[in-house]
Order: C-alpha cells, then structure tokens, then sequence
C-alpha cells in the first residue's frame, strides 16, 4: 500500500476581499496550509479556517509569506536570511496562537509564494527558515520543493522534510519545474495529471519534458483550491488514487 | 516584606523608525511588555527585544494593540469583540513564536494604548480579550488598569490578574486616573511619586485629587521606558522602594 | 425636465483580491467614486478603474477612507480632524495623478465609509474635510450624506456641495438614515426604491417612517456596484427615471 | 559662474516614528526630496515637510519609493514596469495634494533606495518610471544616477534630466559607484569630498579609484539630513563650492 499526503492553501481572504476558495475541497486532501497574515489571511480569518480544517478533520500547516499583500507575496524581495527567521518565527508563532485556542497541534510549515521559490534557490535563506521552522518547535514538518535547497537545508537540521510534487506542473530533465514562462509548464489534462501523481508516488520518478525520467520524491502534492475545475479535479485525483493503491493520508499522521 | 512588580513597554522601533528606549531600562524593571507588529515592532525588533529581556533576567509579556502603525495604536477603533479577541491571539502567538526559540515562557499579556483603555471601560472588549488570553494558555497573566473592566473580566474567568498602576498619574475620588485633560493629570515630582507607589503597594489605597482616599491595588506598576528623564526615575524608584521595605519581583515569580 | 447624478463606488479591488464589481454598471451611472488605497484600491486597481471610467463617459471622483484596509474603512477611528485633513489631501492627490495621466478633470470627492459617517455627523472633521477638498482645488464638488454636518461644511466654505440620496434605505423623521440595526433600514423592493428617488428629485421631499414628509434634496443617488441584484437595479432605475421625466447626468455637467 | 543644485532627502518620520532630520539642514540645500508614503512619510508628515521645506525657499521633489515600510524602501523587489509606473504615479499624486494647498509647484522627481537603485540599471522600469513622470506632467524634473538608465530613459522621452552625483560616495573607472560592500567606498574626509564635487561641477569629471578620470555630469548633489556631521558637512559643503565659484541653485530655478 502507499500513501500520499494532499495539501491546499486556505484561509487567503483578507478582511472584505474574498479569495474563492472552496470548503469542499477540505474532502479533498489531507493537509491545509494556512496563510498568516503578510500574503493574506488576517486574524479573523486564521482563526475561521484553523475551525474549518478541525472539523474537516484536515491538519494544519502554517504557509508564511513575504510581507507584501498587495503582490500577494508573489514579487521575490531582497531580504536577508535573518529577515527569512524573522519572519518566519513571527508568523507559526501566530498561527500556533489559533491553534493553541482550539488545543491542535500544528504540523507543517510551507513557504508561500516568492519565498519558497527564493528558498528552493538560496541555500542561506533555505538554511534560516529551516534554522526558524527547528528553533520553534523540533517536530514540525518541512514542506518545500522536492529536491530543492529547503528540502536539503530541512533534512540537514534534523527536521523532518516533506518534498512537494506538483500535479498540474511539468518538469525539466534536472528536475525543476517548467518555467511558468514556457508554454508546455502547466498540466491541462486531469489523467495525464493524476498520471505523473501516481508514477512519482509508486516509482519516485517524473517523466520530464526531455522525455528522460528523474528520480523526484513526492511525499505531498500541491493542489489548488480556487479556479473553476479546482473541486472536480480533487476529487477525481483522490478517487484516481485511491483506485491506484495509493491511501491520502496527512504526512504528520504516517510513520514513514 | 512587600512586593511588586515594575513593568514597562520595549520593543516599539519599526525597521529603521528606532523609538529611544534605553536598554539600562532594563536594570531597574521586572516585566517588560513587547510591542507584537501591529502597532509598533517588527519581527527582527521582537526577537532582538526578546533576546534582551532575556539576557537582563526580566520576564516578558505580550503587548497586543490596535492594527494602527501610524497612530501608535493610540486612536481607538471600533472594533467587534471578536475582532479584538482574535488580534489578541496572533500577536500573543507572534510573540510566543520568539520565545519558544528561546525556551522561554511569556509570563503576561498587556494590551497597549487605545486598546488598553477601551478594554477598561468596555466590558464586551474586556471579556473577549480575557478570553482570549485563556485560550491562549490560562497560565498567562492579564495586565488591566487597576479596579476596570479588564481587571474584572480577567478575574471572572480564572486569569490570574495583575492591577496596574501608575507612578506618574494621579487618581480621582472613583479610582479612575485623571484625565490627560486635566493640567493636574501628571505627577512630575518624583517624590511624590515614589510616595504614591508606596502607598499602594503598602496600604492599597491611593490619595485623590479630591484629598480622600480610594483602594487600589497596586500589583504592577508602570513606568516609561523613555523620555529624557526616565532612566534617572526608574533608578530612584527601585531605590526608593527597597529603602521602603518593597522588594521587586516579576509578578510571575511570585506566589501571591 | 428635472436632473439627478447616479455614482456608485468603484476601483475596490487591490492586488489578487477582486471585489465583484460588474463592469457594465458603468451604463447606469453618471459618476465614479474611485477608492484611493487606504480602504481599498492600490495603484494599479486605481490606473484601470480610472480608464474604466473615462472610456465610459462617467465622471470620476475620489472616495478617500480610513488607513484600515483589514475593515475596509467601516471601521470608525478617533482620528483628528487635522488627521481627516492630511488623509484627505494625500487620497485625492494621488487618484488626481492618474487622471493627469489621461489629460482628466476630477469631478469630486465623496468620503467612504466610517469617515463618511463620522464626517455627518462630526462638524470638526466636517470641516477639515472640506476645507481639504477646497483647498487642494475649489472647483471640486464635495459629496455628502443630505442635510449633514459634511454638506453644510462644505456649503460654507463655498465649494459646490452634492446632498446625497440612498435609493435602497428608509428615512427617520428627522431626515436621517434608518439604521441598519432596524429591520426596516433597507427597501428591497424596487419600485418602492425608484418611487422614493422619483419624489425626492421632483418633490425634494421623502417619505419617512414616520409616514410624515420630511424635506431632502438628492443632487446625486447612490446605488451599489456589486450584489446579485444590483446590475438589473441600476438599469431598472435609470429607465425609470428617464420614464418619469428625470435626465441622468454627471453633477459636474450640469449648471444647476 | 558655475551652478550646482544640493539635494538631500526630507520627510522620512512616519506617525511616533521620527527619523532624526535636522531642520537647519534645509539651510544649505535647494532642493528637497520628500518621501511620499510607500517607505516613509505619512500624510501629517508630508504636510508639514512641505511646508517646512516652503519656509525656507527650497524647491520640492516626490520621493517615491517601493511600499516596504519596514524595509524602508531598501530592499529590492520584483516588481514589473507597469507596478513601477503606477506607484510613481500615485506617489507624485499624492505629493502634489499637498504642494496644490500651498498653491506651490512640484521641481522634481528622485526614486528613492531600491527603487533608485533599480531604475538605475534596469532599462524597462527606468522607461516606465520615465514615462509616469512625463504623464502626470512633462515639466517635471527627473533626478537620477549620473550616466544611468533613468537618466537616459528621461532624456529619450524629454524630461528634463538631472544627473545625481555623489559628494560622500567613490567611484569607478567605469563611471558606476564603488559597492558599499566595498572598504573604500565611502569618503569620510571632507576636503576629499568638496573637491570630487568641485571637479564634477567644474569640469564634469570625477577621479576614479583606479586613478583615472572618467566624465561625469553632476547637476545635483546629493548630501544626507542625519547622521552626527550631516549638518557641518552641509555648511562646510555650501561654503566651500561658494568660495570656489559655484553658486548653490535649485535645477527648476536654472536656465541651463
């Protein structure tokens, strides 16, 4: 039997803005990543969704972001490793603040946005969030990009390190993603999608756009939440997985 | 032998915007209260303030205010309860995120500015912060104005509650401070201060400005931390307090 | 022939987080009211929502709020009036930059939200909010709630004042709002909705709750931009008033 | 007779937060370059910065820069053309609010930190910076590096371009600034420092680190508002070009 963990992001509504996420998709997957309040999210709202992950029976991880809510965290920013901790430290410590109201523990941090692709790159920055995600609490789990600087600067602190894969996205021979840039970056087709799930959760290998194969962990999958076919498509990955052998299961639930 | 505590508020610098606290402040406090980012702070201000408090052996409190950077979270808001109880856990959680790289445990919570007053008088307020903090960890200790509706709702829900007073504001016949209105608001005679502060803390009661006497209890007192002649106070103050018999002791290190 | 503005507020969006607005309200409005950054809007938003409007011949205005994104400015805040002042100033300047760019004309400046109300009702922000608007530029038309501290401010300092009507809610006897804590605050019904605008643009005069008249001018109603209903109400008023003998157009282009 | 125009930065406190400016410094320069919100400045500051900076006859500049208040603007951020184009806009917009109550016009436009910085060497957003400052008004000045992107972006487009030099700063053979990461990139002795802007102003050359000359106009000179020698600097500057021919001028006053 095999297992896969299945996250989204939720709670990145900001006071009157609405973000469309959909509560159904919480059926969906095993864990939740859950804006802190620099991207999106504000307290209210952080405190909405930790209720909703809770009784979706969905574990939670905190999704820190760059201080920049009108680029939704999107726009990378030159700040130093220290900052990165900071930063860091500041929004689990406000997560965990919700958590704490309703006795849950937090299982997971995953960078959102421009900072987890400068800490897929930038080994110093990789190294203060991991230094950040240990300092606060030694049995959190590390979601980054599967092979990356993160998962690397996770693994060498003694965190447990989850390595993301991506359904909707195609990779390069090196096992990077697809540049959103390139025409061929995202996965349109549902069964070609769930397709490159299964084969990298079986075999721990993508086949790439070099039609090569690299050998790529993936102990999560990155779904989305919001778009129009975002519901339709988790339910057919969790029911194409589940006819594939392979059980959702939130990475802190297992004991790999 | 008499006790009490002497808090006062570090931490209020935003990135390059540095507010002139003098670190010596440290010498003559027991309890600091850290500003958490909404009203001043930033998360590099927070975990050097934590550090600081840590290495000056004094304990350390949340300092939660209105999400208002350029008022200082001095201009009240009309916020819900609920908005105020979730401000309330994140920024405690923030803090507590800094702490717990330091495996240090925060000892109390103190609202700032606007929402320190508006908690005072409004008991709807006051109980969804106190609430708050209970939920956040009911080992915490809630700092209110002495005999106000923080203080009450604190108490009625369990919290351990510290009354706070004030070395350089004088009182009326009701207990309540004097307006900053008034030309007579402020005590800037030190030794009728230290004067107010051991008769508090002796006799529980304070001298109005209406010449009669009104219980207080004085369980922390607070002084500025900065100010041209802050520094020289704070150490007249301790001084002035030991020659009185009244030893300093972070409320939390004490079994009253 | 008589003549009424319409304006709807617009430009609500900031950064990823869309406000629904529907585009094609632009058909059914005379007048713009643009958000300037502080409730709601940011540079972008601002640039499109300005051509938006100019390619749909309405005349634009600025609608500055409260510096509280987080509560979208509803949010009432003891701000001074030298405060009201300077926000104003700083709102209105920057929408006028974008008009700049397209060789545009401000037409006028209505406040938002919490500094709307407060602004009814508070004659000191009253008339620092006015003596902003004439003193940024004269020719500007201030837009306030009818026979309100604003509207009188503005009248006395001698810009050319716009009383506003709401379509959608019920009146008191004594020319104020219903409040919205009523249960009979809101008209829901359409052609009561339209009936009531129709009086008090032909009449001046509404019919209150009290089922007395009470005397309102309404040189400009106010209708919504978003809400299931609100493109088929829009449409259903301007055609109704064009049926009863009412003309829509912009404040600004009229001689009253 | 030689003109040269002193610049310095105005402005930079923001609500409590106050950045240690000294107003005598407004002295011994002609122009001034106030921040406008995004990384500093706050609409009560900018009032009185500008009036301030009125009293003593020296001309006004926007200061624009990136929306990292806590990062002070410094940090770089990946922001495209367009998000570049439009916070300038909206900056010098709101700028002008204020400069429209005193009936006084707008000199000039300098980027400020990062943003200054980018512009300086990334030819797409100093086009779309260029162009914002044409748009809002072609009669702007646009400040920028000597021998830069933004210098040669305003000049394509016909602004009219002040190229900045550095009195405080060394530079390399290739015209460019020596890196601050550099030991000797700072001049600290201020005979050294007059003189480079002498030669500048005189001869539009600058003696390089590698003992070359390499040409270089310097119609302003940036000088800084704080720091402990700012002021004796500023005098001691002034006095110098003074008794060397130069007569201090802001650009806007000048018929070059």
């Amino acid at each position: 039997m095999y297992h896969v963990d299945i996250n989204c992001d939720l709670g990145e509504s900001f006071g009157r803005f609405k973000l469309g996420e959909q509560e159904e998709i919480l059926k969906y997957v095993t864990s939740a990543n859950i804006a802190c309040g620099f991207h999106s999210g504000d307290p209210t709202v952080m405190r909405e969704t930790v209720k909703l992950a809770i009784d979706n029976g969905v574990k939670i991880g905190a999704h820190p972001g760059l201080p920049d809510l009108n680029g939704f965290g999107r726009r990378e920013m030159a700040i130093t490793p220290q900052e990165g901790y900071d930063m860091v430290v500041y929004q689990i410590g406000a997560l965990q603040g919700f958590l704490a109201t309703f006795k849950e523990e937090m299982q997971h941090v995953k960078p959102h946005g421009a900072l987890y692709n400068m800490a897929a790159k930038d080994r110093a920055l990789a190294e203060a969030i991991a230094q950040a995600v240990y300092d606060v609490s030694p049995s959190l789990i590390l979601f980054g990009l599967a092979n990356s600087e993160l998962t690397r600067a996770g693994e060498k602190i003694g965190l447990r390190t989850a390595h993301e894969f991506f359904a909707d996205r195609t990779y390069q021979a090196d096992g990077s993603l697809t540049s959103r840039s390139q025409p061929d970056a995202m996965i349109t087709d549902r069964v070609q999608s769930a397709a490159q799930v299964i084969k990298a959760v079986k075999e721990g290998k993508v086949l790439t756009q070099q039609q090569t194969e690299v050998a790529l962990r993936a102990h999560t999958v990155c779904i989305h939440g919001d778009g129009e076919h975002a519901l339709a498509f988790a339910q057919y990955l969790k029911e194409t997985l589940e006819n594939n052998q392979i059980t959702l299961a939130a990475i802190g639930r297992r004991g790999e």
